[in-house]
């Protein structure tokens, strides 16, 4: 491991884990408000699943920048510009079918970058991406059936997911942008180039969206900035301030 | 002062300026997002009026409590439990029309407390609303104005005044329950029995709510619990969470 940029892998796993995290939050905003029960504890497992693998990426994360910090303290007490999620994960839920939507794009991501990281020259990362595959087979397969139920449903669920479709379109480019931390992290063997995975996921998207009678657009137009911290949305510092209440008000607090 | 019992002093000081913190903090959230530019203008000054008297009574408070707290201190360090705004103050601010619904209504009891409050045995409590009750005039000149304009105004405008009088009625009664800390402040001269402000404050809203075509419901229904700080609604730790997020991310900030 020695080397190993270990500034470019602590990054590369704050972006793992910093995925799960806002978009598991994001999940976890539906606990209670589901339409139906079942949807309800279907997306509070989801939520449960991404937290979980948030542990593993950002516990590893803190073991890798070695000053100290574990999984809550990144996840607790960093601000908005420490993030280095996809912008994608940090969008509004809005309706049931835009939250099924942003999921099923996101968990096409997963799935394919996931299948790639159990091959890490890093054990501990393949550890992981084995684990978590597990789980995001599942969300994936998930997803896509709602995205197919709803897109070729009724008129009004087709027009709400063609829109949802439209709205998030454009936060998909970024997760396929490559840059030094993934140079690093091919070099290094440890992780796939982003940009070598767009093919395989759009084999994934085009099937599904197809069955789902949905259009996909064709703009390349792609917002950045997630990833790589420069630009977060609006949306995240007001995500943040709900998530990170309690540890900012109660530091250190236990039960 | 000596006679005067400190505590129930500073609860009631508490008690206002948690009534124009929270207040304030609402209204302010309409920043940027009002219908027309005069609106927005006007809200934000109103937002801003409010804060502006909560730095005088959570100043004052602060005094009375002894325990090196400011202003900043209470308005930034509490939690849920330790606020005694009355839960009008607290409700989410709907369309345009209930915002100013609850102003009116809050406005009315505000103008009609702070008259009395300016003949107070407390020349400090006197002092603040001699000064805040010109502010508050000119508030409830335009929000009965308001009322009247969209009560008296279009089907549309007329509906959504009377659904936002029927939501907001059930939290009008808080206003004129007495207790204990009001018993201290009448026998001290401080402050009159909100219980004998009712008949004054029902002129005023009959009088306006009548001009605005708007039915004024008779159930004399009251939640109760903000005033006393035993139950708050959800929406006040929501609140908190957003307004009190950078004192609590970066304590002792300055700039």
């Amino acid at each position: 491991m020695s080397a190993v940029d270990q500034q470019a892998l602590f990054q590369f796993l704050l972006r793992m884990g910093d995925n799960t995290l806002v978009l598991g939050h994001r999940v976890s905003e539906w606990c209670g408000h589901a339409p139906v029960l079942e949807e309800d504890i279907a997306l509070a497992n989801t939520a449960l699943d991404l937290i979980g693998q948030t542990q593993f990426w950002l516990g590893l994360a803190g073991e890798v920048e070695g000053k100290g910090q574990d999984a809550d303290a990144l996840a607790f007490r960093r601000d908005v510009w420490d993030f280095r999620n996809f912008l994608i994960c940090e969008m509004p839920n809005g309706d049931f079918g835009q939250t099924l939507m942003r999921q099923f794009l996101f968990d096409a991501w997963a799935s394919v970058t996931l299948a790639h990281l159990q091959t890490s020259s890093d054990e501990r990362v393949a550890g992981i991406a084995a684990k978590a595959s597990k789980e995001v087979a599942y969300h994936l397969e998930r997803s896509a059936d709602t995205v197919v139920g709803l897109g070729d449903g009724t008129e009004e669920s087709h027009k709400r997911m063609q829109a949802a479709l439209e709205y998030l379109w454009p936060y998909v480019g970024e997760m396929f942008v490559s840059d030094d931390v993934d140079t690093a992290m091919v070099a290094a063997g440890i992780a796939p180039d982003p940009a070598s995975l767009r093919a395989e996921y759009d084999a994934i998207i085009t099937r599904v969206l197809t069955q789902a009678t949905l259009d996909i657009p064709q703009s390349a137009f792609a917002h950045k900035g997630g990833r790589d911290g420069s630009i977060h949305t609006e949306h995240l510092g007001h995500l943040l301030t709900s998530m990170q209440w309690l540890q900012r008000v109660y530091p250190d607090a236990s039960w």
